[in-house]
């Protein structure tokens, strides 16, 4: 499966109604800090890979995944391979990482309001030292790329957001870059 | 915490007689199949460090772990670093170490037969392609290593088996010498 994924700068205000309006069910709110790792023998920024382990809080719980990002396969809707499992303890998969020669290199800190509309998840972010952006996405096999990118274009538009105020830069691009 | 452990070639019928007279616990049975990676920019072998995905199966239960072996820091006992989480999905992280550029190697399939003795776990192990070992092991910090080591050559003794015969080759090593 692929994950589709358009992502915006905007006030969580605005959109928080526009998603009362449209009945989208108001889900969970998490917080995730994300470690992304430096690979021993690949240049990720240059591969377009990530590797990254989340610890997420949620109610109280603390759950840890691992997931393989690879190289986009289709640039307008940040198409790309996601590989993901939990893992019981994140602290000692960062070990065997860190053992194996990978290292973390970034961290990132955010607070995750996710609402369900329709097939997508729509997420509104709150990012440590960059702000407020929304995100919509939804999992799809190849063959539904196209289908899946032109509802969540529709679904923005539906929230008052403007598609063409897409940001490619992830996250973690967009704290590297504001800290050079 | 490194592990200390010992392993001698050994018919299981003599020892399963010796663990019952010594009131030794048994505590399970369980089917492992490990899978050990080849890296992409560590030769394992020379560096004498593994990454194994070792999936269990116990009583209907499936679990998958994921370890990291550093190289030996004491070589008469075989005593290296172990870091060990569990994954819910092992498969998933196989195709994560995949991605990476880590291939698998190897597999070895082994049915153990657990036995608490004093603080120490002895295994029988019946492993496929090479047959019947006996396993004594017990987790210790690092100045604890020589009396864990002592502890469990005594017990190997009482079990009737003689530490001399101890074979340092894993059973991944054992598999690889028997197919060339």
């Amino acid at each position: 499966m692929y994950e589709v994924e358009l992502k915006v700068r905007a006030s969580h205000d605005a959109v928080r109604d526009r998603l009362a309006a449209l009945d989208a069910e108001a889900v969970e709110t998490v917080v995730q800090v994300d470690t992304y790792y430096d690979a021993p023998h690949r240049d990720f920024a240059a591969t377009d890979e990530a590797l990254r382990i989340r610890r997420e809080s949620h109610e109280g719980d603390e759950t840890a995944r691992v997931t393989y990002k690879g190289p986009l396969v289709e640039d307008a809707s940040k198409t790309r391979r996601e590989v993901e499992t939990g893992v019981d303890d994140g602290d000692r998969l960062d070990d065997i990482f860190e053992a194996l020669g990978f290292s973390p290199a970034a961290v990132v800190e955010k607070e995750r309001e996710r609402y369900a509309l329709g097939d997508y998840t729509v997420t509104l972010d709150t990012i440590a030292d960059l702000g407020e952006f929304v995100e919509i996405e939804r999992e799809a096999p190849e063959s539904d790329l196209d289908s899946a990118r032109d509802g969540a274009i529709e679904h923005l538009r539906e929230l008052g957001l403007d598609p063409d105020d897409q940001i490619r830069t992830s996250y973690l691009g967009l704290l590297l870059n504001s800290s050079q």
